[in-house]
C-alpha cells in the first residue's frame, strides 16, 4: 500500500471517511493508530514527538546495551497514517476543532518536560514560537499521558535527570559516561619518571561523581540501577578500573518498601539481589532540594547536592541524580478538567428542546490524579448543569480517552502503566472497527509485571505464575520482542543484545 | 589482556617503557595507536574527541542509511591504551610535555570547530574552562588534523553545516527531516468537508526550506549530494510526496570542474549521473555570504540566504547549507609554527659545543597549508638560527607529524586523505616498533579513489583501473569493511544494510 501524506486526501477515497483524530503517540496513541482500519477511518495523530518510544526498554538504551533507534517507531511508519507534528493546546468541543502550536523546528531530541507552572503551557519552552493552526475531527482520541511528578521539590526540574523519553537516555548515558572520563585524568603517582602534573580532583571529589542517586524505587528505577550496576560492572570496570571504589548506587524511596507491585517474597528476592550487587537501597528516605554543588565541583563537573529529611543538614553528593517517582497532570488534561463549554443543545441529548437556556458543560476530573473521567467504553464523561435540571452526568459524544490520562469512572484502581494503556488503546479500535463502542465495555486483563534486576536476573510476577532468575530474564527479553515492535527492530534489538553480549556495551560518547 | 587506566603504570611493566604521546584520535592518530606495539611503548592518546570516526562513512550515516555509533570506535576500547580527553594547547619541546585541557566536562556531541580568530583557541569555545594539565612524553606524533577552511567567508561559520565529525552528520541528518516535515503541515485544500485553517507555508516558502546547497565539488560534498538524493526518493518521496516538486539539491564549486582527483570520463559520467537524477552541479560559482531570510522563514523556519558572485544580487534561498571545501591548519599547528624555543645543546647536535650562544629554533612551516613539514623519515623539521652559524634545517628529535597537519618537505603533492594519513600512522608505527625510523622513508601507495553517485552507482580509479556503475558500488562497498573498523562494526555495518535496503532508512528525529 502507497504510503500517503499528512492531511492529504484523496477525493475520491477519504473525503468519506470519519476523521479520528489522536492525541499522543505513546503505548495509548500509537497503538490505537496501529490498530485503527484505514479502510474505515482516515487517522491523524497530533504529537509533540514524531515517534513512539518502546519504553521498557530505555534503561537499557541509557547504558548502551541498546542502539536508541532500535526502540523507537516513527509515526509516519504507519502506511496512510496523517501526522502533524505539535503540542495540542487546546479543543473545542463545540466546534471539533483541536488547536494546535506545530515544534517541528524545535529541538528535536525530546525529553521530558516539567511544567514550570502547574497550569501554565509546557515548561520547557520551545525555542520559537510555533504555528498555531486548527484541525478539525469527526471522533477524538485524548491519549496525550502525563507527566513526571516532582511534587515541587526545589531543584528536580532543572537539576535532576528522568527516564520516560529517548532523549532523555541519551542525556543520561552522555552524563554517566562522562563522570567517568572526568575522574580518569591522572592521578598523582608515585612515578617521577614523567613530570605530570598533579590531579584537580581529589579521592572525595571522585567519590562525590561516581555517586548515583536514584529517587523512586519503582519499576523503572530499580531496572536502571540494575542496568547502570552492569554497565559498571562488565564494562567500565576494565576501562577505569582505578575508579571502581569510588562508585555508589543508591536507591531513594519515601515507601516502607520497593517495587509495590511484587508480592513480598519477590520484592525481598529483589533486594536481596541488589544488596550482593552492592546496589544500597534506602526507604522512608524523604528527598527535600537538589542544588548544584559549591565551587569547582558543581560549576565544572555538574556535581549535586541532595538534602534528605532523614539527614537533616548533612547533604548527600551525587554526580546525577535520576528521578522516577511518579506522574501527574499535563498542562492540556488540566486545562481541559477546568473548562467550562457549551454544546449544541442537540448534540448532548437530543430530546431536549432547543429553545432552552444553554447548558454548561465540564469534563469530569478524578481528584485524586486530575486525570480525565471516562464511563467504561472510554468515552469522556460530563457534568453538564443547566438552570432548571440541577447537574447531569453523561458522556460526551465522540471524545474518548485512554491511557495515563484516563481514569475509568468505576474502576479507579487500574495502574498508569503501558500494559492498561495499550489494551486500552487496542480495545477502543477494535470496537471503533467494528462500529460498536457503546457495547462492549472495557476489560483489564493483567499480562502480568516484570522488572530486571542486573546479572542476567530477573522477577515476573502474574496472576497465575510467579518467576525470578535466570528464567524470569529469559522471558524478560522474550516479552519484549512484541507485537508493538516493528520487524525492523524485531531483527534489530536482539542483533544487539548479542553485539553488546560479545563486544560489550557501546561506550562511545556521543 | 586486561585493559588498563588511564595513564597508570603498573611498575614492574611500564616504567621501563618509553611513552609515546599521540594528539589526534582521526586516520593518523588511531591507526598509530592501534599498530604501535604496546610491549614495546606506553601509548597515551590526548583527543579533544573520545572515538576515531570512520569519515568516509559519515554521509551515510547522515542519512540514516547507518546508525551513528557503527562508524565510531572508541579510543579506551584499545586494549591498554591511556587516554586523555581535551585539547592539546601547547607544546614544550625542552621539557618534553604537553600541555592540555580537558574537554570530558563539555558537551559530548563533537562538532566540527571552526577558528573565530585565526590564531586564537579553538573556536567553539568550551562551555566551561577545562582543567589545565601537562602530560610528559618521551617521543610525541602530532597527528592532529585540520581545521575546515572557510576562507573568512561571512556566515559560514554561524550557519553552514560541516560534515567532518559524527555531530555534524547528527545535526544535518535531523535539520533535513525537520524540514520536510515542517513543510508538511496541512495545506490549504479544496476539500472544506474540514475546517483546518490555511497553512503559514506558502509554495515559495517551501521551495526555499527544500533546497539544499551543498558548496565544494570533492568526494565529501559529491557523496554528502547522492546519498541525500537517495534518501529523498528512496524513503521521503513516500512519506512526503506532496513536497517532491519543491526539493532541489545543488552543489556549488569555484573550480572548472568538480571531483578533481578523477580523470575527465568518470567525472563526466558522474555528472551525467547527477544531471539524471536532477542534482545541479554549478562550477565556477563563487559563494559570498550566508545569512538568514528575513521575517518568520528565517526567524522560525531557519531558512538562509546565500549571495553568489556570479549572480550580482539576486540570493538564492535554502534550507540548508553544506559547507565541504578544504582545509586549513588548525590553531596548534598555527601556534607551534610560529613558535620560538631553545633546545638543550646537546639535543640537536652533539659535536656542537655546549658554552656557545644558545640557537634558537622554529618548526618549519609550510607556507601554502599552514602544516608543518617533515623529513622523508616523518620527523618534524626545525630551522635553528645561531649568531655565528646562520639557520640549518635539521630535524628535531622524537617528535614526529602525520596526517592533514604534516607536508613532506620533499614530496609536497601529497593530498589531505584518510589514505594517505594511515598510511603515514602504519608507516610510522613499525618503524617505532623496530627501532628503525631513520632507515626507510615513508612512500605513499595509491590504493585508489572512490566515490558514491547515489542509485547504487558509484565510481573508482586507481592506477591499475576504473570501475564505473554498480560494480564500482560493489567494491565501494566492500572497500569499507576495512581493517580499520573493529569486529562490532564489520558486523553491525552489513546489517544495517540489509535493514536499510529492506525496511527503509532510519528516519525518526532524534
Amino acid at each position: 500500500m502507497r504510503l500517503r501524506h499528512c492531511l492529504r486526501k484523496n477525493k475520491d477515497d477519504n473525503t468519506k471517511k470519519e476523521r479520528v483524530v489522536i492525541l499522543g503517540s505513546g503505548w495509548a496513541g500509537y497503538a490505537l493508530a496501529r490498530t485503527l482500519d484505514p479502510a474505515k477511518f482516515e487517522r491523524v495523530v497530533i504529537s509533540p514527538r514524531s515517534y513512539f518510544v518502546f519504553t521498557p526498554l530505555l534503561a537499557s538504551t541509557a547504558v548502551g546495551t541498546l542502539e536508541f533507534r532500535t526502540i523507537l517507531e516513527p509515526v509516519r511508519r504507519l502506511p496512510g497514517i496523517g501526522f502533524c507534528q505539535g503540542w495540542a493546546d487546546d479543543i473545542d468541543f463545540r466546534s471539533k476543532t483541536v488547536r494546535v502550536e506545530s515544534n517541528a523546528a524545535d529541538d528535536p531530541a525530546s525529553k521530558t518536560v516539567v511544567p514550570s507552572d502547574p497550569v501554565g503551557p509546557p515548561g520547557a519552552a520551545p525555542k520559537v514560537k510555533g504555528e498555531i493552526f486548527d484541525i478539525s475531527y469527526d471522533k477524538l482520541v485524548i491519549a496525550c499521558g502525563a507527566y513526571s511528578q516532582t511534587f515541587g521539590i526545589e531543584g528536580v526540574r532543572e537539576h535532576a535527570h528522568f527516564l520516560r523519553d529517548i532523549g532523555d537516555a541519551r542525556r543520561l548515558r552522555l552524563r554517566v559516561l562522562s563522570l567517568f572520563e572526568q575522574c580518569s585524568y591522572p592521578s598523582s603517582s608515585t612515578d617521577d619518571s614523567h613530570q605530570d602534573t598533579r590531579p584537580h580532583l581529589t579521592d572525595d571529589d571522585k567519590r562525590a561523581l561516581l555517586h548515583f542517586a536514584i529517587v523512586g524505587g519503582g519499576p523503572t528505577g530499580i531496572e536502571y540501577a540494575a542496568e547502570l550496576h552492569d554497565l559498571i560492572y562488565d564494562d567500565l570496570a576494565t576501562i577505569y578500573p582505578d575508579l571502581l571504589k569510588f562508585v555508589r548506587i543508591t536507591v531513594y524511596d519515601v515507601a516502607p518498601k520497593v517495587l509495590p507491585m511484587f508480592d513480598q517474597a519477590l520484592a525481598k528476592y529483589a533486594m536481596d539481589t541488589f544488596a550482593r550487587q552492592g546496589i544500597e537501597v534506602k526507604t522512608q528516605h524523604h528527598l527535600q532540594r537538589i542544588r548544584p554543588a559549591d565551587g569547582h565541583l558543581g560549576k565544572e563537573h555538574g556535581a549535586l547536592r541532595i538534602k534528605i529529611q532523614e539527614y537533616g543538614d548533612d547533604e548527600v553528593s551525587a554526580g546525577v541524580v535520576i528521578w522516577s517517582t511518579g506522574l501527574m497532570a499535563n498542562p492540556l488534561i488540566q486545562k481541559l478538567a477546568g473548562k467550562e463549554f457549551v454544546l449544541p443543545a442537540t448534540a448532548a441529548d437530543p430530546r431536549e428542546p432547543v429553545d432552552q437556556q444553554p447548558a454548561i458543560s465540564r469534563l469530569s476530573k478524578d481528584p485524586r490524579t486530575g486525570g480525565l473521567v471516562t464511563d467504561a467504553f472510554l468515552r469522556a464523561q460530563q457534568h453538564t448543569s443547566s438552570n432548571d435540571n440541577g447537574t447531569k452526568v453523561t458522556h460526551l459524544n465522540d471524545v474518548f480517552v485512554i491511557g495515563d490520562c484516563a481514569v475509568i469512572a468505576n474502576d479507579k484502581t487500574l495502574p498508569k502503566t503501558a500494559q492498561v494503556a495499550s489494551q486500552q488503546a487496542t480495545h477502543l479500535a477494535k470496537r471503533l472497527n467494528k462500529g460498536d463502542v457503546d457495547k462492549t465495555t472495557f476489560k483489564f486483563r493483567n499480562w502480568g509485571t516484570m522488572t530486571y534486576l542486573g546479572s542476567w536476573k530477573a522477577i515476573h510476577q502474574s496472576s497465575a505464575d510467579e518467576l525470578k532468575g535466570w528464567i524470569a530474564w529469559v522471558f524478560w527479553r522474550g516479552a519484549y520482542l512484541t507485537k508493538s515492535m516493528s520487524v525492523r527492530n524485531k531483527l534489530l534489538v536482539p542483533v544487539y543484545w548479542v553485539v553488546s553480549w560479545l563486544f560489550g556495551r557501546g561506550i562511545s560518547r556521543f
